[in-house]
């Protein structure tokens, strides 16, 4: 199957890699143990998914006991959210991205009142207009690490100064009211350096399923200081935050794709920019400035993100006929929310209608080489330009 | 390692079969792309996932959109009894069998005040005692199909009865509040008739990791009147009552897993049958009737389940040793909330203390066969025999 398509939508969801799957495979049917339980093999299950979880926290600079696994990244950012439920929801104020993912926004819902932080035309938080809404009554905030849909990497650390500026100014005034900082991380674990300390947040959701791991997995860290309410109660598993039988297989998967990823993040950093100069280059070639719109801000952005627009043209109708070429692409985030929706995330950069009509997200990884992308992108080129002409935006050249 | 031990612990967790893990196998790294994308291949993935909905759903005689897909059993009973959060907690009264499962009180505990239906000796709960307690404030019925130590099936569709007439008095008084009545079925899938209509239940639990299937993979059946609260929020996914990218291997598994346990159904529980015999033999043949003690109704007992107690002996020494000779079992129900603690299953069903320790679980399936049931309950008697001598319980024959 994989020979039949060009897979360019790595920030839906990435294949489990081969490595991943085989670290997987002996807990399915042989050491298929319930951690839980008395007898030695078991123990055993219990130690290798302990140090997994180890193995997972190590590469974000963390410690075992301040992760709880999750079932996917949805569940660790309800999960996040639970640490409002410690305040009354009329004090709860919640800073969150104007593009934050709808998992962000509905967990948001559920504990206070939102205030949206805007996002600039180059697809970065607008600080100033964080600075100007953080108030005394803001308890959290939530800003992704780079955008899902642009790859636009996000001010992480300056958000978290801004933060702890405004935590220091209440303590001066005798308050303690703490205020938290969360960030998805779901996109860029694999291209960007994702240690907690460094980051400067207090909670921290990553994705299995975006980076050759099983899908549904998923782990919420959080600072030793934070107060959890457990959403899924019973048998007291992941420290009472968690209860249910581990999901052994694809915590192991886990601990491997996220060390994969850490491994080879330099080099593939290096391969994927190579596969974005490709494609920027043939774009290039092939469209006028006023054809074609680069989103973002290409010098803060992941090199597997590739955010266009072709103003004019509707980008689902690409969409269809690239896949009729064996192209596969999207044209933002893949959730049942989105069905068609103009993209949150483009509308708030202040693009308009139109250009969010007319946007791709390439999202490209470890399914594309320099060849498949060429070819691609030359045929993502050669349908715009059909499209164009049909429409009579350009006319035969 | 499935040659150098004699698994007798099915109740707590079961390897995946061959047959899911080969179903399940295409998805994770070839057809893994988000049910949610817009291309063809994702779509394709999409009506696989809703197919095998259809036939897990059609296993329970019910309609797939009447199921949510949850990462285990206990997500899937936290998620039922979210119906209360309907209606205030100071008014909800909940009826839950002493022996439920932490899941089960857990999460009762978050929705109104407990009531504990008594168990019988016989390890059924005692309808005259639910029949006493049920009362104008009782919103919620929670009784597990058959108890996971020991095996003791309950009177699902007389407790039904119970509760419609209980109903019905409350509309002839002009009052129409609800009363739900749940049930987790997580043990007795695969040996009993689970069809929702016949059982006379509003939401079911069913658990993939019990049946051959993955792990941390679960639904949650409710009737089309039930409004249940989303637990987890965001994309919403599964009709918005669980959100998150869906976990289609896992699913696709679940479907093979149930698929299989339906149809092999009255071939395993009389292979079943033949290897609780033997055991029953054996046991039989080496203590007397004050020496060991079957627990539970045998008539209504699942076939997998042989819950014994030998009153005096310690029944944690015995698990260690018959480890040493290669037979794994347990004392009672595997999670992290049982550690150290008696079976609040045997006590509710009035055991003594004395009895409670002296229990062992054997819970068989299908790595069993009579040559290994043959000896390993040889071993375990010979090692119960020794202890008896050791501790002066018996003098040697």
């Amino acid at each position: 199957m994989q020979n039949d398509f060009i897979y360019l939508d790595h920030a839906a969801t990435t294949p489990v890699s081969e490595s991943v799957l085989s670290a997987m495979m002996p807990y399915f049917s042989e050491k298929f143990f319930n951690p839980s339980a008395p007898y030695f093999p078991a123990l055993q299950v219990r130690r290798e998914y302990e140090e997994a979880k180890n193995e997972i926290a190590k590469s974000i600079g963390a410690k075992s006991d301040e992760l709880v696994m999750t079932a996917g990244a949805t569940e660790s950012i309800n999960l996040a959210f639970s640490v409002l439920a410690n305040f009354a929801e009329e004090s709860n104020e919640i800073l969150i991205a104007s593009f934050e993912h709808h998992s962000v926004l509905e967990a948001a819902k559920k504990y206070g009142k939102i205030k949206f932080i805007n996002v600039k035309r180059n697809g970065e938080i607008d600080l100033e207009d964080l600075k100007n809404k953080i108030s005394s009554n803001t308890k959290l905030v939530s800003v992704m690490l780079a955008n899902n849909e642009t790859g636009v990497i996000q001010p992480i650390t300056k958000i978290a100064e801004i933060i702890k500026k405004e935590q220091s100014q209440r303590v001066a005034k005798g308050d303690f009211t703490p205020i938290f900082f969360h960030s998805d991380a779901s996109q860029g674990i694999g291209q960007l350096d994702v240690s907690v300390g460094r980051l400067g947040v207090d909670m921290l959701t990553i994705n299995a399923g975006k980076i050759y791991g099983p899908k549904q997995t998923g782990l919420l860290w959080a600072s030793r200081n934070i107060e959890l309410l457990p959403q899924i109660v019973g048998g007291g598993q992941e420290r009472g935050l968690r209860s249910g039988t581990e999901n052994v297989p694809s915590v192991i998967g886990f601990a491997r794709a996220i060390t994969i990823a850490q491994k080879h993040r330099k080099k593939e950093v290096a391969r994927l920019k190579e596969l974005k100069d490709i494609s920027v280059s043939i774009l290039k070639n092939n469209f006028t400035d006023d054809e074609l719109i680069f989103i973002g801000n290409h010098k803060k952005q992941l090199n597997s993100h590739l955010s266009i627009s072709f103003p004019g043209i509707d980008a689902e109708r690409i969409i269809f006929s690239l896949e009729a070429k064996g192209v596969l692409i999207a044209t933002g985030s893949a959730c049942a929310a989105n069905k068609g929706t103009r993209s949150k995330t483009l509308l708030s950069m202040g693009l308009t209608d139109k250009e969010a009509d007319g946007s791709l997200r390439i999202s490209m990884g470890k399914l594309n080489n320099p060849e498949n992308i060429h070819r691609a992108i030359n045929i993502l080129a050669e349908e715009v330009n059909k499209e164009m002409e049909r429409i009579g935006l350009r006319s035969h050249k």
